[in-house]
């Protein structure tokens, strides 16, 4: 009897333990909650930026119960600049933010007013698009006391259908009140579709003996690629700075960061980026470029954190990479040459499965279309020499190049050897779990 | 004691039926055999084409026990056109070919020969790389009795490994005994990676009172992108043509059939498509190419059907998708547009999971860089119109997109509304299973 009643009891167990491993292996590969590149300490302290306030609420616009509207509110007086996608299909909140910025050179003479929501692109929806993005700005200059020319719209999620703009339209009456300096991630939140988590970046600099402060925030995960100010981004800056002069540092700034990362390839229709300067760190105002050294390099690291973050919630990646390219033609052509590495799929999935695959490199340095010469050719992983002169380096072995590749953040540099142009992108690895997110998720 | 018994057995019962179930959850995702998209008919019967002669063999370049060496033979007197890849990268056999068909603008003076070998792609492999294609090359032109100037090789696999020539030049010693017109079936089969099945098709015509045969054979299924000759293709016809009529009409059909493909958007090292011309069906010798319509029609039969085998060969494909662009403001840009659509991740993986997502179509076209007009554009799934002046359809339901979606094969027709430029382009799906041959496979 006794042995019986052991056996049944193994029995059980091995029946409970192979039920477990089952229900594991049979799960649908949903993939971490967050992605396994997130910052480890979360969303960062973020400096309150004066004059600068935020919201965020549930309006229901494609699920209930998450908060998916954000209102933000920079005081009069403040300059604006942006960047925007250059797809040929864009938006209609796109199309009216470009409208707006462009009669908006001086400061605000009134508050300006930042509302932005996800699960609703509110993108190719024809005419009524415009009329979602009329009521939605007009309702939230109403709350705010401001014109409709001063405030900003964005919209992000799913493309072609209509937004149900009296949703936000009526969460706007009672949002006002919630404004507060200090609840920008929540903002952050408001904003996210398929990311993971929220972004944000900041940064002081010193002008003229005032401290000044830059703080902004991200959303973007799949449908990023560069051309364009990538995703939705909100900067805000205490600094006094003259709207052309931010505009043109903005701009500049766009090429190495935004437009230096690429998930998929893929642009989408809906990319802005608003950087909102309110003038309230007493600073000297900065009336030219030349001026702006410090403010500039303290941007330009918020801006490439943000689009790093962008990159380390990229759908479905496990790898951060960076790609250096040097010794081209001219800097266009060592970009053109960054992307086709970092926007190959053999290479994204030899990344993936962590494999030294530097012949997919040669590959993809070949169909760039720049001028390239297989016998000038150098390819570092990190500090490990792969390749020279044509063929592989007789001092690298396959285990060193395995061992690299088990880094979550890898670098690989490749010198072309026919000029001096050189520039750095970004990207992940191409996963099974990309293809489950958008073989289901509708965007 | 009964029940115990009883308890155990089916205990035993159980556990037996969760380890199988268990076995089937964790294999790894090797995919099926054979594509499903694939001919159900398997390779076609192939015409016999007089003066050419194919073989095959085990040469153990990479795996032993498969065939991965195939030699053909074409008789002297033969002509012979080629394309080839524009990688700036491209391979030593490639560089080979292109220096010689420069050279061979006549009919050949002696006996062509083909040598191809899987497993090793020969392609950066530094000064070593020559010498391999001089010595395989050689050793054919010894056994065929030819000069090695009218031998053309070819090797596809990895990038980046010498290739073990001497195992290739011992086999074909014996290989060329075993010559014979109707194994056209075991060269195709020689050439694959990772195929799945082998690719044939071929043509009839006729010139000048006299039957001209067409028939060839491809080998592709990833790092497949225009812009070259996809891949490997071997095209022989009974023809008698002038060589530079034969290179033109090759060239010019080359755009909408090679070029109008997509698997990746990765352009492969050793993409070659040769085509020889015997000269033996009889017919008065074509001499222009204002002349060579009833063969240009056939040989362009004979290179699409190709085009689309190597899609429904393309890694981890379950849809074969046309892509028809209308309304362009020329041909290259519909040939872009159809390209941006056939190349963008989202795109590809909503047909994967069978989402009639035209909103990642109004995406792509966007991000084209081409000129299109949100209120022009028109979208189609088949029959079905889906999306017209900038907003869905009143008469679409998702019903009826998610209905079309199952099928195996789909059409999506674009018309941007701005012009008369139109071109097609064929492409395949993006599935778990590219990600999990190309996380793996070495090439």
């Amino acid at each position: 009897m006794k042995s019986e009643h052991d056996k049944i009891k193994r029995l059980r167990k091995k029946v409970k333990k192979l039920k477990r491993k089952l229900a594991e292996a049979v799960k649908p590969a949903s993939g971490p909650a967050v992605s396994p590149l997130a910052p480890k300490d979360g969303f960062p302290k973020l400096p309150t930026i004066a004059g600068v306030r935020f919201c965020a609420a549930s309006a229901g616009v494609k699920y209930a119960n998450r908060k998916d509207v954000m209102l933000a509110e920079a005081s009069a007086g403040s300059t604006v600049a942006g960047v925007f996608t250059r797809s040929s299909t864009r938006a209609a909140p796109v199309l009216d933010c470009q409208a707006k910025l462009a009669r908006l050179k001086g400061p605000a003479t009134g508050k300006v007013g930042i509302v932005v929501n996800s699960g609703n692109a509110n993108a190719f929806t024809g005419k009524a698009g415009l009329k979602s993005v009329a009521a939605v700005t007009a309702a939230a200059a109403d709350v705010l006391g401001t014109s409709p020319d001063l405030v900003f719209s964005a919209s992000t999620g799913v493309i072609g259908q209509p937004l149900p703009h009296d949703r936000i339209i009526t969460r706007l009456q009672t949002m006002v009140q919630d404004l507060s300096a200090d609840k920008v991630d929540e903002a952050a939140r408001a904003i996210m579709t398929t990311d993971t988590f929220p972004k944000g970046a900041s940064a002081t600099c010193e002008i003229g003996g005032k401290k000044v402060k830059i703080a902004g925030f991200a959303k973007g995960s799949g449908m990023i690629a560069p051309d364009m100010a990538t995703m939705l981004v909100y900067i805000f800056t205490d600094a006094a700075i003259d709207q052309p002069v931010l505009q043109e540092v903005l701009s500049d700034l766009t090429g190495p960061t935004f437009n230096a990362i690429t998930v998929d390839g893929d642009t989408s229709t809906s990319d802005a980026l608003l950087l909102v300067a309110t003038g309230k760190a007493g600073n000297p105002p900065i009336t030219s470029v030349d001026a702006a050294g410090p403010f500039r390099d303290a941007l330009h690291k918020v801006m490439l954190e943000l689009a790093h973050l962008v990159i380390r919630d990229g759908e479905g990646a496990t790898k951060f990479i960076e790609v250096a390219v040097t010794g081209a033609e001219s800097d266009a052509a060592a970009h053109t040459v960054g992307l086709a590495i970092a926007n190959s799929p053999l290479v994204k999935t030899a990344f993936a499965g962590e494999d030294p695959n530097w012949g997919r490199i040669v590959m993809a340095v070949g169909k760039s279309g720049e001028f390239a010469d297989r016998d000038s050719l150098t390819i570092h992983f990190g500090d490990i020499l792969v390749a020279e002169k044509g063929w592989v380096s007789p001092d690298y072995h396959e285990e060193l190049g395995a061992n690299y590749m088990k880094n979550a953040d890898l670098k690989v540099s490749v010198d072309l050897g026919v000029g001096e142009g050189s520039a750095t992108v970004w990207t992940c690895d191409l996963t099974h779990q990309y293809i489950t997110i958008n073989a289901d998720y509708r965007s």
